[in-house]
């Protein structure tokens, strides 16, 4: 087996996000529950983006986001997500690799635009999310750089994908590749929903295709079936080897074995907009676990590098991660 | 003659933005001189786009920056400028929209695409801004709504058009149909180069067709062919209605006629972005004096709009403004 030539490779939907500014009545004449992400046909997402204020553009994708932050810690990523050969993929490509990343997966040249997601920033800084997922869906195991995904220590699968029927056969085999390889797959739920229209077959990725796993507290438990975060953390114990449970201001538990560590969250002067909180939280866990870091450690990057992209709008760090890490927690 | 429909029409490049930081070593090692607006060919456009870092996406465009900022104000504007009907031509026809502007100016069908402004901030808070202009530049006679013009308290050009030659017969035919009407004619001289470029044309323009004048220290210097701002302040005299010259941190100077304001910037906690500032500040102004406020007062509402704008990334504002005029002048 070849030295590992990239730290991570993550797999996604190829996003840019459309921010915008919303009160709560926006939100609830559109017709939209805060939070989560909800799929949009290209019919809704028409109409909403008509109604929606002037807005942002900004490139996202859930694992797209946590590569990006990857990236700004000082790891070597690369990226397979796909993009339309238009103007909005272009810039998505544009920004990956702005990065530093490596992006080639080819873009598709008919069907969907690029995916966009409007996103609704309200004064709590609560985000909601609608997503037309356009051509990103159409990713397919015809795409997978396996060279790539054999020579990164970890693959990392975003869960919103698993919506995608040939996407689904793309993860599982991206996992195959990678364990052959000898190396680690890592998920992340992504979305209650999410879970909820696939729960059966997510259980079964992660029971047989998954090493690390990435989850919020609603997710978790949607997974599980069950009302209360300390079920599901009994759950999930044993079922793969890391386990990651974010809690938002409450912080994380990471359970791997018989350890379990329980790490607060960074203080923050002023949460702006939560988007991309999980994403960077798995950017720090990850890039702490390529570098050998204790569970704990993996734990505090993802809390620093969480709390850096929710005291700003926009779902990327504003700032270089390496030296605020390097700050915080004295050592990277 | 009928009543105003609109306080103000501006007629520019519809741009989009494409902002990211850069440090002073890109600039050099790209041979980007600081501050004014460059054009980009198609060619040059690309390459830079290819070293920029990771970037947002914003609506922008000098005189539709200000017309988003009359909006804001509370007052009612239209935008006459050319995209292409593409992606980004989509965002910016959204986007200023979004804002309540009247913008129907029919995009290309063929041709360079929609206009993209590469803009660099750099720690100093200065921005170096680089223009591919695309399908903004096919703007023509044709273009203009007469009706809009004739029923806009104020029409407002923006230098940057006064490049190329269909933009600068639709200027000199939409003062005309203004003034037929009655109404006022607005210009920005934009930039120091353009001036430099077009010297004598725009002082033609200036002397018979512009009753408000809007420049900076460095445009108007450029305009007269002087060193000092004070010899420029005393050739610009009596050449137009109303002359609103900006000096950045050091305030405006405000003429007409006999009477002179000197009116102070406004205070900022910390100027992140530059960018904008003029065009806000232009913003601010023309929506007091649709408003019949004394020039001082004018000049105030100009100064706390480029104050806003200039405390965050971006050239729009980011709170509504006609709030914090209220707050701060105590009337609007």
């Amino acid at each position: 087996m070849n030295a590992p030539a990239l730290d991570v490779v993550g797999i996604g939907n190829a996003i840019v996000d459309v921010i915008a500014q919303a009160d709560d009545r926006f939100l609830a004449a559109q017709d939209l529950s805060k939070g989560p992400m909800a799929p949009l046909d290209a019919a809704r997402a028409e109409e909403l983006y008509a109604a929606m204020g002037p807005g942002v553009e900004m490139s996202g994708g859930s694992a797209a986001n946590t590569m990006a932050g990857i990236a700004s810690l000082g790891g070597k990523g690369a990226f397979i997500g796909k993009v339309r050969n238009d103007q909005l993929g272009g810039i998505f490509r544009h920004d990956i690799r702005a990065n530093g990343l490596t992006f080639d997966t080819p873009p598709a040249t008919e069907g969907l635009p690029t995916a966009r997601c409007l996103i609704f920033v309200t004064p709590d800084a609560q985000r909601t999310m609608n997503t037309f997922l356009g051509a990103s869906v159409a990713l397919g195991p015809e795409d997978l750089d396996r060279d790539l995904i054999a020579r990164a220590k970890i693959t990392y699968l975003e869960g919103y994908l698993w919506d995608a029927t040939a996407a689904k056969a793309a993860f599982v085999e991206a996992a195959e590749v990678a364990h052959e390889a000898g190396r680690r797959v890592a998920l992340t739920l992504s979305d209650p929903f999410c879970v909820e229209r696939h729960r059966e077959s997510f259980l079964r990725l992660v029971e047989e295709h998954i090493d690390l796993l990435f989850a919020n507290e609603v997710e978790i438990c949607s997974l599980y079936q069950v009302e209360d975060f300390d079920a599901a953390l009994q759950k999930v114990r044993g079922h793969c080897e890391v386990a990651v449970l974010t809690r938002s201001a409450r912080g994380a538990v990471i359970l791997s074995g018989e350890e379990v560590h329980i790490v607060d969250a960074e203080p923050v002067a002023r949460v702006v907009d939560t988007t991309g909180a999980g994403d960077l939280y798995a950017a720090g866990f990850l890039f702490g676990y390529t570098r050998g870091k204790t569970l704990h450690d993996c734990g505090r990057i993802g809390a620093i590098a969480a709390a850096e992209v929710i005291s700003h709008y926009g779902a990327r760090p504003e700032v270089p991660l390496h030296p605020l890490v390097q700050k915080r927690l004295g050592h990277i």
